[in-house]
C-alpha cells in the first residue's frame, strides 16, 4: 500500500453527500447536488447552494452552514464548487488540506496553483467510520432485518413454483423468470422504505458471473444465487444478504459445492475476533476451498473458482473498510462485515452464501439471519 | 471558464460505469464497481477484474475487454484500479492521457509519477454525449413517458382527498401525507422498470426550499411540488418533471406566482432553437419575473425569488450537457433539455414547472407532457 502524505489540520471533502458519504458520515446532511465540506478541530464547515441552505442551517451538531454565495470571490475563471473551494479557503485561511484519493483532479490543481499545499490520503479519510456508533449498528441491522424479509419473499416464490415439462419453473401459466423474482424482491423493499438497486437472482449459467443480474426463465435443479441489498432511504445505511437456493434436487456437484461454501463461511465466522488481521477470515475460507480441491485458477481464459474477496465493511457505502483480504489491516470491535465465500465453475453453476456480523473482543455478534438452505421443495 | 489543457490522443476513464456514465455510454457497460476505459482511435480498452470478464467479453461494438490480473504489474505499491491503469499504460505505451475533471487526484498523481502527462479537461471529455442519438432518444421519452404515468398517480390521488375540519388532506379516515404520494410515484416507476430515488412531494413551507423532498400531512389550498425524475434500470436514461398542484382553491400570491411561472416556462421554450446560446432560455424566463415584480434577493439570511438554474441536459446523468444559463455553450438540434423555471418565497409558497424537450433547428420537439393545472377539485 502506497504511504500516504503527511495529514494536515484540514481534511476537505467536495461531491454530493449521496456519492461521498464521508460527508454525510460527518454532518448528516444528505443530498445529492455536490457540497464543499472542510474539517478541523475547530468545527465543520458546509458550503451549499441557495437552494439547499433552508435545510443545511438546520443541521446543528457543530456543523457551520455555509452560503455558497456569500463566500469570497477568489478566481474569476473559477465556477460552481471550485469557486467555492477557493472561497472557502480564503475566508478560513487554509493553507494546506488533506483530500481522499477520489477527490477530483481538475480541484486539486486549482488549490495548488493558489498556493495550497494537497495532501492526498490514500487509505480513508475518516478512519473512525469503520467503527459503528450505537445508532449506526442499529440502521444496519435494520436494513439488513429488511432484507430478510425480502429474501424470505424470494425464497418462497421459487419454493412455491411448479416445475414445467421442459424443466422451467412455473408460476401457474406463466414461466417463473428472474425479472418476476427480482421485482417481487424490490416491492417488499420499497414497503419497507429501502432502495435495492442492483439485487441478482440470477440462475445455472449466468450465476457463473458473480456480478450478472440475472435474466429470463429459471430452472428446476440449477443454482439460483439471491444477493439483496437494500439501502434504507431515511438512514442511509445498507443491508447485504445471499443465498443460494435451486427448485428440487440438485446433481452432486452442486450439492458438493454448496456443502463447501457453507463451511468456508462457517470457518471463515470462527476465526472472527477484534485484534486478528482482516486477511484471516480470508485464508480460512480458502483453506477450506484448497482442501475440499476446489481451484482458483484461468481456465479457457477466464478466472474460476474463488474468485472475489471474503467480505467487506457495510455502513453508508455498500463496500468500505475493512476488506477481508490482505492489505485490510487489523479488526476491531465494532466494525460490520459481511462474511460471503463462494465458488463458480462453468459448466456447473455458482454457489454464495453471505451474511453481515459485527466483530466484538471475543468473536461476533451475528446480525439478523436466516437458514441456509440449498433445495427447495414445491409446493 | 477555465481553458481546458490541450487533449491528447487518449482519453483516461475510471469507475463504476454507474456513475462515471461516459463508460456506459462509450461501451454500453454497465456496472456498480469501478473499471478502467481508454479510448483513441484506435479503438476501446475495457479493464475489468475476474468477475466482470465474463460479462464484459459479450460487449462488441470495438471494445476489447481486458482482464485485470492479466496486466503487466508495474508498481509494486499500486492495488486495485491504481494498479490497471498503470499497467494498461505500459500495455499500450500510453506517455500522455486527457482525464477529466473528475478524475481521482490520486490516480493523477501515480501516473505523473510514472511519467505519463495528464491533461485535465475543465469542460466534458465526451462532449458527443449532448446531441442525441435516435435510440437514446427513444429511451428518454420512454422514460419521461414513465415520469408521466407517475405524475398522473399522484396528482389523482391529491386530486381524490377530501379536506378535513382542520385543512389537512385526508384519504378515508387517515391524513394524506407527502410520504403517501411519494410511495405511490414510487410504486408506479418500479412496475414500469424505472427507479426514482429522491421524488419530492412537498407542500407549503416546505416548497420554499427546492431539494426538500417533503414529509408529513399535505394542506388544502397550499401549493405543492411534485418533482419526479425516474430512471429506466434497462437502459439507464432519466425522465424529469415537475409540476405544482394544490387541493381546493389558493390564495391570489399563489395563483398570480402560478401564472408568473407558467409563462416564464413558455418564454423560455418559445426562444429555444439550434443555434442560440445556452442562457438565452435563461434570460427569457427571467425577464418574465422582473416584469411580474417578482425579485431574485436575499431576504433575512436567504436567497428567495428564482433561486435556481433554467434547465439542463439529460440522458444517462440526470443534469448533463448543456446547461440553460451563461457558460452554457450553445444549443444544437439533438439537445435535450429540461425547461424548469421556479419562485419561491417564505410565507407564500414555491412554484416550479418542468417539461423535457428535444431541440430542433427550428424550435423544439416536445416530449410526451401533460395538462399544467393548478388548483385540483375534489372527488
Amino acid at each position: 500500500m502506497k504511504k500516504s502524505e503527511k495529514r494536515t489540520k484540514y481534511r476537505l471533502f467536495v461531491g454530493p453527500p449521496s456519492d461521498v458519504t464521508d460527508i454525510q458520515y460527518l454532518t448528516g446532511f444528505a443530498a445529492t447536488d455536490p457540497v464543499v465540506l472542510l474539517v478541523s478541530h475547530g468545527g465543520k464547515r458546509l458550503v451549499v447552494p441557495d437552494l439547499e441552505y433552508g435545510r443545511a442551517r438546520m443541521i446543528g451538531g457543530g456543523v457551520e452552514a455555509v452560503l455558497a454565495s456569500a463566500l469570497p470571490k477568489v478566481s474569476p475563471d473559477a465556477r460552481g464548487v471550485a469557486a467555492w473551494v477557493l472561497g472557502l479557503m480564503r475566508r478560513e485561511g487554509v493553507k494546506a488540506v488533506t483530500v481522499s484519493r477520489w477527490f477530483p483532479a481538475s480541484l486539486a490543481r486549482r488549490l495548488e496553483a493558489a498556493g495550497i499545499r494537497v495532501a492526498v490520503e490514500e487509505n480513508t479519510l475518516t478512519p473512525e467510520r469503520a467503527v459503528k456508533r450505537p445508532e449506526e449498528m442499529e440502521h444496519l441491522r435494520s436494513a439488513q432485518r429488511v432484507a430478510i424479509r425480502c429474501m424470505k419473499q424470494a425464497i418462497g416464490k421459487i419454493a412455491a413454483a411448479e416445475i414445467g415439462a421442459d424443466g422451467t419453473l412455473r408460476q401457474g401459466r406463466r414461466r417463473l423468470c428472474s425479472e418476476d423474482v427480482r421485482e417481487e424482491i424490490e416491492r417488499v423493499a420499497l414497503a419497507a422504505g429501502c432502495l435495492c438497486a442492483e439485487t441478482i437472482v440470477a440462475g445455472g449459467a449466468q450465476a457463473v458471473n458473480p456480478h450478472e443480474r440475472g435474466h429470463g426463465p429459471l430452472r428446476a435443479g440449477e443454482a439460483i444465487v439471491l444477493d439483496i441489498f437494500p439501502r434504507d432511504r431515511r438512514t442511509g445505511y445498507w443491508g447485504d444478504l445471499t443465498r443460494t437456493v435451486a427448485r428440487g434436487r440438485v446433481a452432486e456437484p452442486l450439492r458438493r459445492m454448496y456443502a463447501a461454501v457453507a463451511k468456508a463461511q462457517r470457518a471463515a465466522l470462527a476465526v472472527l475476533r477484534a485484534g486478528v488481521s482482516a486477511e484471516t477470515p480470508d485464508r480460512a475460507a480458502r483453506r477450506v476451498f484448497e482442501e475440499w480441491g476446489y481451484r482458483t485458477e484461468r481456465s479457457a481464459g477466464k478466472m474460476e473458482g474463488f474468485i472475489h474477496g471474503t467480505g467487506h465493511g457495510l455502513g453508508l457505502d455498500i463496500h468500505e473498510s475493512p476488506a477481508l483480504r490482505p492489505g485490510g489491516g487489523r479488526l476491531r470491535a465494532g466494525h460490520v462485515v459481511t462474511v460471503e465465500p463462494g465458488l463458480y465453475y462453468p459448466g456447473i453453476g455458482g454457489i454464495r452464501i453471505e451474511d453481515v456480523v459485527a466483530i466484538t473482543k471475543d468473536g461476533h455478534d451475528p446480525f439478523p439471519t436466516l437458514p441456509r438452505t440449498l433445495e427447495l421443495d414445491g409446493p
